[in-house]
């Protein structure tokens, strides 16, 4: 997609809030995670949560500022699309779709995605052992759709002193059974801002392909995620510690993206 | 629905196959159920399962033959809608809207029931704290359908000689900390025919106001779930058993459907 | 041992404090114990726990107190090794030596117990598969001692809502791999006293030859355990609710303990 | 110990198989352990496995062989002590007395070792949280040895892909949360031979001291957990695929002991 290769032997950095919050958030993070080093933005338009009394996400008008933020900086954009209706839309602004981890085994939604024309990301279910995983992608591409990155995301075990178990073991394995690139979100897969960047380092020292880090400009004022949000700062000196295990592994990180990309 | 009350005190047991295969099949297991004195009938019409390449389930067809069997015995249906664009077809064969354990998240889905007139079988995922759970419950509730029914049907664990780790000090706690009424699955909660009546029977003891209970003309010919479906001779003499906890715990089975209540 | 026998179709109810810290304490629960029905005493008389800045337990001077409590009342003692050393002293003084939770894979502590001339009741750790707590009973066979009695406690699952999960599906398995006798333990198993009733009967329902139950005098004033601690009154209670379900399955209460039984 | 300097910004390579089984065997490995860069020697000498029925080690006689070894190469010994009674013998031979999984919360083994005069190799229990693997720490601490190294070696989770699930996040909490060095062992951690390498390199970028690998001159004819062990040749690469991670986290792999140094 756009000057992104994915899975070729560079490093990929993915960037951005938990949530689209506002035009001037979403601005002012797209600008520092590419002036950071980061080759793609991440945000959520989509973002229902365990409780129906949360905040929802901004839905279409939070697309159409990822799309801004695109035009202003170069980087393609990945956002998640959460139900089979919304995937034309979601398409029409994303250059990646995500599918998240509650949604890694709805069928019906993996297939849809798989008739689409964009890349998807596909995040691994909090429960979903590697068979479920990959058979879950084998859906996306049954329908016809090759483009598929897998994304592990941490489990759910036993140990509440990280949000979830981030299983590296499982992107050692998925990289050698698998063609497809595997990413991984030390943000989710934590919880804690403060184990990301070892994390994120771990993660590339074990063979992931590439990274999804939350930045957000105020951690403290995040609608969603803050407590394993970077600041600006913190997601300069992780890609700059990233970069020396991206090189150490022969993965360097990708180009970063030309603003006249897009 | 129908002349069935769940949560009225009275225990109910719901039965029937994974997934409907054919009329014969159907409706041989609906006369059984109903002569052994369960209260509804339940079978998959929409079945993708983890692999993209088995048996899907006959889909409206499946729907059609449900309606057919409750003609015959009276029983009311319950079955498993698995997609937003599902709903309303769905909800004109169904008596109750299962979700299942890997929608257990699926916010959209939740909501579109939620929007549905009949009540909703809202199974726990397999990574769902109870919280998780009674939150998933709150987006059908919030949308404003309130007739919702909890569903336990074990959770993923370390341990893999039973197929799920069925969670009955669950079942317990969710007694006391909601008014929902609460099913369990003992067939999915063990995955081995021979567990499922002492765990229906382990239920009841712990409050379970119903049960989920799959049953098959010839288990070893079931396109789906086999290893964990009983007979009609083996179901009949749960439902025996289970007769006796009931009536322990106060809360006895609730009476047979009339044939003419449909 | 004394006049209860284990695992002969009757039902049979262990319970007394988690630690023995007085002679008032334990003798008042002695006496609480017996007249509510319950068969046997347990207590530990060495506690260490988690952290090692807590209460340990009041070594040998527990032990005697169990001893003059079943001197009293005629209550066999169920009581807690932790150490090689320590067997001959325990096994003096207790009818049955419990295995807790923590050494369920301590070797030759279980090689130990397997050369004492008393029954083990040999609790389930809290990551054993079916399979290894089997392995471990093999160990305590293996070396001569066949009266072991197996004890569900609660595995640790993500589930955080209860102290542990308890598994009844494994309750049940056991019940037909193996001809031991099968306890269960839903005060550790919930953490919470008010799960405990519900849990000992689901329990007894999925096939369990035997209850374990934490009592206390004064649980706000337990020094270990007490939010899982029944009063004497709820106890007396659970003696009578349990009774329904022992019938129900055909395994009654075991006679009470004659007090010149001992 | 000896001169090799544990948690003090250099990275340490424990290795070795996993059971002594002949002369001939821990010699040869410790001699290709020294060669390709290991700074010491692991092997069991006390072996009891969950089936009491399975290789239990050489027990004293694998003890001399360790000795052996370390005389002609130079390496420190590491190796498990299972027993209380055993304390005073194995801390005669090993230069790290090391603590498995299933002895994580046996106490009263934790303060035997807390008043040996040897460093302590503390392995998480696999289903120890971190705040039970610090307090377990603490016991030994508290005890008086205050020379107590943590291990991660994989947790027990749903996922049964690979052996058991490493937790590294687990160990960068652990790096921030204790001045205590953190070691990985990603044999057991993955227990396929082919995983080892990516997660020792995880492990060093997620911020471990150490690793803990092992190895076997033929593992497919080891005698216990050879599908977890690396050849002399793969061995020899993984030291040197480490040398960069370790190079690029600033933890360069400790000097090579020099062979005078016993």
């Amino acid at each position: 997609m756009r000057d992104v290769e994915v899975g070729s032997g560079k490093t990929v950095i993915v960037a951005g809030p938990c949530a689209v919050e506002s035009e001037e958030q979403i601005l002012a993070t797209a600008h520092a995670v590419r002036e950071a080093g980061g080759h793609m933005l991440r945000g959520g338009a989509f973002k229902p949560r365990s409780s129906p009394y949360t905040f929802r996400g901004l839905e279409e008008r939070g697309l159409e500022l990822l799309a801004r933020a695109r035009e202003e900086t170069g980087l393609p954009i990945v956002t998640e699309v959460m139900s089979v209706k919304d995937v034309e839309l979601v398409a029409q602004y994303a250059d990646i779709l995500q599918i998240g981890a509650r949604n890694a085994q709805n069928f019906f939604l993996l297939e849809e995605v798989g008739r689409a024309d964009k890349p998807v990301l596909l995040k691994r279910g909090m429960a979903s052992e590697v068979e479920d995983w990959l058979l879950a992608a084998e859906y996306i591409i049954a329908a016809g759709n090759r483009r598929v990155i897998l994304c592990e995301r941490g489990i759910r075990t036993f140990e509440t002193a990280t949000r979830n178990t981030m299983d590296l073991g499982a992107v050692a394995l998925v990289k050698q059974l698998s063609h497809l690139p595997v990413f991984t979100d030390p943000s989710h897969g934590t919880g804690k801002w403060y184990l990301v960047e070892p994390l994120a380092m771990a993660s590339l020292a074990a063979g992931a392909d590439g990274l999804l880090i939350e930045v957000h400009p105020s951690p403290e004022h995040a609608l969603s995620d803050g407590a394993q949000s970077l600041t600006f700062d913190s997601f300069q000196q992780l890609v700059h510690r990233v970069r020396a295990i991206a090189r150490a592994v022969d993965r360097p990180l990708a180009e970063p993206v030309a603003r006249t990309g897009v």
